[in-house]
């Protein structure tokens, strides 16, 4: 690797991790004392810290390991936690040095546990640091450095391939640990996928056209076959990861307030205790949310989907051209603020539900976000097909009301009243709109991902030069942040205060954007088949830009571990099943007639619709089933690796235990292993057990020793037995002569 | 517990198991080399055993463990694979009897222990018998005897209690394994359960009459939250009888037929295989196999459906009242013969699909079985409810064909023919089904169950005494087995001789008769709410039934463990997700006039009946859903003691793994040590530390070294970040006021 051309790139002065400590001027004192704290908390836990001066009123703390001994005590102990868990098949071995030679601890290992390390409490051996919480809120962030060279390597070579590779996923890993590995290799194996949606869609927009039967069956088929091969897929990568498992270690909500204490059933101890009744009462405000946020982000797309359709439809003044932009000039204004204050509320329902593990508030979380936008994104699709198109000639009468919005353009009334004779709908706005959710919005999304930070970074950057130079200019009071930088670490240190303004990355956004993807793929890519080569495209790109935004408009995210990509999965199934009414019924309504509209519910048989419905929903259930359980039987190297690992491990313990049993009989005396052993053992031990017979029969048997002592050893019962054959045979011979 | 009257029940003497071997006078000479064999194998695994002579050309070998120890050492095996398959929390504890004494050896596991000791092949440690089989095709059966006293005490205990609590099903399972202990457990909560749908039914039947919506939506959910409740109880009771996981342990079926041996990739041992892809091509052939029995049995029941009602409603002819008995008479007739030719090759296909482990056979032929009895149980029903009823009026015209059924009684033509004035089907036909197979075939199959195998068993027994008196009046050649018997042992050889001669019990046959009649509750109760009024009655002697099936009619079962009810867990989801579907349908078409017909289908709307089922479907999936999330969270004892169990293991292993951390860093000199356990320790490892970093800047450091160099300790660090902290704020303090 050539080393990165700045000079601040060069090296990360061996840092695990700097913290930016904020304070300002009002609380000098305290925040004096507060710092000391937190040397003095770092270095109880075995880190070195040196403390330099950050960007406006704070300080950065860098932070490294004092000695790679103590870490590998911590290593081991997360070990031998993940093999307690189940994690790991074999126990980690004793000596750390060794342990760590034949399992070598990779960055996203050690940067976990050195930011375990900072933040777990005190109780479970961390210093129990935990930024803007409680007594830490001078903390601002902690955050690791980016290794520039590699990020540069990184993005060097995806940008030059077409597929990402198995080994790169690992790097991916190794570095930003599990999570973010994991949203790669999501995304990359829905890009692969892609191509045969994509192919095929192409196809059949050339072959079969818009709302064909074959392609419905064949894209439904296409969201079962996905969805359960990345279970299938998901599974593996977390066995050749070493993580499968994980998510069954759970972690304290630090949020999590508890009620009373109670001494645990199961482990003695005294838990926090909040009653699961209460939690469910509060989680049962989730409906009166759902219906709330339906309704209020309904209203808005369904009052701007009726003004544009009256203005494109029925008003006939002048600027129309113009103001069909007004409403979605107010979607745009309007919902991001709605879906903030709507995920804002989210949020404090969720932290109101006081969820006691971090996984089940992410959970929970997940869900309530995934509600808000299954609304935004395909509320106005489902206007337009199943509101707008069967019931357009009854609804348009209606949207008089909209004329307000246009009244003062309009020159009179004729322009805001609909034609007389007979209004027909516009056969080509479910096209239209398609296309612009699965081309237009995922362009303008991606452009939004890297551009707008990018443009937001730098007008920061310059403001606050200007901020600087006019204070410079005032009086040179306020000296810069860098004016007592070493030389040497000049362009390091300006380096890192750039990273500490930086955002933090959060993974779920990213998946989010992919699983709202799939789902138009899922729900509608039949009124448009193209929309499979869009997506492909798309997420070539997607890939890249994601990587870059991590490597530079983002701090280097603290790597987590994860097994799965947790609750979207199960929003990945909901899409797909979904899709198979939405398509189902989209092929009903608009194929009959090859263009695709119909404009009055006439021509629809309800019977007919809910029939095609019923039978796709059910069709689509049962090769699900099927699906499922042929790719259940699927091998695979990561299932093979973790049979194999079992396996050594089962026979290791169950040799040893049976060697503890070949030594136990002996205390019982030698003729028992004489008998457990064999044919000659038992002769011999036979003999003394029949002298023992004899010598009872003096004192009087029971009688069930004289019924096991008629026959003595095998040879004597195969005897009579012998005899008893010969005796049943001749009778029956001699039988059957006399009939 | 008194001893039992008749002297031939009051011991066992100690016999564990009895095997009984059957010959043929052709092969005497094979047959005692084979019986030598026999005792030979019998020995060499530890048994001691003792030869009588058995009824009709057969020997009973009587087999007992010849010493505790070597007992103990196989259990305590047992235990291990248990553990290494984390069926047990622990391991065994090494020395056997101390093992014992913790956790006992109750009978269920001694006499499992020991009939795998006798079926299990030689490469596992048994003596490799199995009955019926390749060279051991002599040895009929291998049967425990049942305990007589035991089995007195349990059949009055049972008849005089209302309801079996859970010690009851414990002593179930000590005795007679955890596979009938589930059986018996399983009805005992269904059971329970059914006291709701009893009184709610009875109630709805009074005040809501037939086909009440409100019926439908309560009964539903009955299904629902029993059957989540059951697979809660379920995992419960497995936790509680010490088997939960034992599902996972698979054991290798005798009749797999491997293709080809190759080395396994995980084990590196050389296995049998068979290729999954071959099995898959087989397991097709299930579809032409339902096909072909849906329709054979579908033919069947649905022409002599046709000659009922063309009896019934069209023919008035002489002898009506008799005749009309003639279809059920051709259906009690040809049904088990056909369902009896479809069970045998539904076998017949399930061996052929070759399927490697005992389990996967078994959950196969299981799905098969359900097949057949789904068709057989409820095709009558469906045909009434969505055919009769709805296209009666246009189907009974073609019935003309069933005319020649009783031509030959019909005095003319007219008497063949439906009247002129228009035909109304019979409203009150469906309910009147309904009852018959929810009371009367009930009924019958509970006396089928008891009272027919008692005549059989009793007829037998006339029909061989009558046959050996005509022998002995013939010429005496053929003695009486019994003539030699010794005198204290003949009562005991009688009753043995007896046991031999009963049939294997077979658990699934009871359990599939729950599950069938849990079916017609969810799918057609709403016909007749009294269905759960029915069943109660029923399942109380049901249970008290079987008992008494077990102990008087079977031989003493082999206790098998278990940890589920299987793939019947799976027919019970399956047939309440077709309740809520029928459920809704019965509701819709009947429900409108109170009387409940219809006749027409004009009066059906199919979009109504349609968006009926739609709907209450995605309610049913929706409940369901929220009902396993609820029950999902409730706690249990098992579940409790589970993780106590588990968090004491971790606790110890945890321990056990840092103790060992404790010693190692010693290792690499004592400063780490230092600087691990805090403050103090730091500075004076500090101290060396700096000695060291001043010795090495003689030499020239290294960026890195520097730049870590200007702080020494935290106390320094702390120093500093307090000066940096006083200087940004009075220089923003200067700011404030030059500003």
């Amino acid at each position: 690797m050539a080393p990165p051309k700045s000079p601040g790139l060069q090296t990360n002065m061996d840092v695990d991790y700097v913290i930016c400590y904020r304070f300002t001027s009002a609380d000098r004192s305290e925040a004096t004392a507060q710092f000391e704290k937190l040397t003095k908390a770092l270095q109880s836990v075995g880190l070195d810290t040196e403390v330099r001066n950050g960007a406006s009123q704070s300080l950065l703390v860098f932070v490294k390991v004092a000695s790679q001994e103590h870490l590998y005590g911590e290593v081991f102990r997360s070990r031998v936690k993940d093999w307690i868990h189940g994690v790991r098949a074999a126990a980690p071995k004793k000596e750390t040095k060794e342990a760590l030679e034949s399992d070598p601890l990779n960055e996203a290992e050690r940067l976990r546990i050195i930011y375990q390390l900072i933040t777990n409490s005190p109780t479970e051996g961390g210093a129990g640091i935990t930024p803007k919480e409680g007594e830490w809120k001078n903390v601002e962030s902690i955050f690791a450095l980016h290794d520039h060279a590699y990020n540069k390597e990184w993005i060097k070579k995806w940008s030059t391939a077409y597929f990402l590779k198995a080994e790169d996923l690992d790097a991916i890993r190794d570095r930003l640990g599990e999570k973010i590995g994991f949203y790669f290799a999501f995304t990359q194996s829905y890009f692969a996928f892609l191509v045969f949606p994509a192919v095929f869609g192409f196809s059949a927009w050339t072959l079969l056209g818009q709302f064909s039967p074959v392609y419905a069956i064949v894209i439904s088929l296409w969201c079962i076959i996905f969805t359960e091969y990345w279970k299938h897929q998901e599974y593996d990568l977390a066995v050749r990861w070493g993580v499968r498992g994980v998510s069954s270690i759970e972690t304290k909500r630090k949020g999590f307030q508890h009620e009373k204490e109670i001494t645990d059933p199961v482990t003695g101890e005294t838990v926090k205790y909040y009653p699961a009744k209460k939690r469910l009462m509060r989680q049962l405000l989730q409906i009166p949310f759902a219906l709330v946020a339906t309704i209020v982000l309904g209203t808005l797309i369904a009052t701007c989907f009726g003004i544009e359709i009256f203005i494109r439809e029925i008003y006939n003044g002048p600027l129309q051209f113009v103001l069909v932009f007004l409403p979605t000039g107010i979607l745009t204004t309007c919902l991001p603020i709605l879906t903030a204050i709507l995920t804002n509320f989210a949020s404090q329902l969720n932290s109101y539900e006081n969820y006691e593990t971090d996984s089940s508030y992410e959970t929970a979380f997940t869900q309530k976000i995934f509600v808000l936008n299954f609304i935004t994104s395909y509320l106005a699709i489902f206007l337009t097909a199943f509101v707008y198109v069967p019931f357009g000639s009854w609804i348009i009468p209606y949207l008089d009301i909209f004329s307000v919005t246009v009244k003062p353009f309009a020159e009179n009334e004729q322009q805001l009243k609909a034609p007389e004779e007979g209004f027909t709908i516009n056969p080509d706005r479910l096209r239209k709109q398609v296309i612009y959710f699965t081309v237009t919005a995922q362009l303008v999304n991606l452009g939004m991902e890297v551009v707008v930070p990018y443009l937001k970074r730098r007008g920061f950057a310059k403001f606050k030069k200007m901020q600087s130079d006019r204070a410079a200019k005032n009086g040179g009071g306020t000296a810069d942040v860098a004016a007592n930088d070493p030389p040497e670490e000049a362009a390091f240190l300006a380096r890192v205060r750039n990273e500490a303004e930086l955002d933090v990355y959060d993974v779920t956004t990213d998946l989010r954007e992919m699983v709202l993807q799939f789902g138009y793929l899922a729900l509608f890519s039949v009124v448009w088949p193209l929309t499979g080569v869009s997506f492909l495209i798309n997420d070539w790109v997607e890939l890249r830009a994601d990587a870059i935004k991590i490597c530079v408009e983002m701090q280097r995210p603290t790597p987590w571990r994860a097994d799965t990509i947790g609750p979207w999965l199960d929003s990945l199934s909901f899409l797909a099943w979904l899709g198979s009414i939405t398509t189902s019924a989209l092929v009903y309504m608009f194929s009959h007639d090859g263009v695709g509209h119909v404009g009055t519910p006439a021509d629809i048989k309800a019977w007919a619709l809910l029939l095609c419905v019923f039978l796709s929903e059910h069709a689509f259930l049962l090769v699900r089933w099927a699906v499922r359980i042929a790719i259940g039987k699927l091998d695979s190297p990561g299932r093979q690796k973790e049979r194999r690992e079992r396996f050594l491990v089962r026979r290791k313990y169950f040799e040893e235990s049976l060697a503890a049993l070949e030594h136990a009989p002996k205390q019982y005396g030698e003729e028992n292993v004489a008998l457990a052993t064999g044919e000659d053992g038992v002769k011999i031990s036979r003999e003394s057990l029949e002298e023992e017979a004899r010598r009872q029969s003096e004192h009087g048997m029971s009688l069930e020793e004289r019924f096991w002592g008629r026959q003595k050893g095998w040879r004597e019962c195969a005897e009579v037995g012998k005899r008893l054959i010969e005796r049943a045979s001749t009778e029956a011979g001699e039988g059957k002569k006399e009939q």
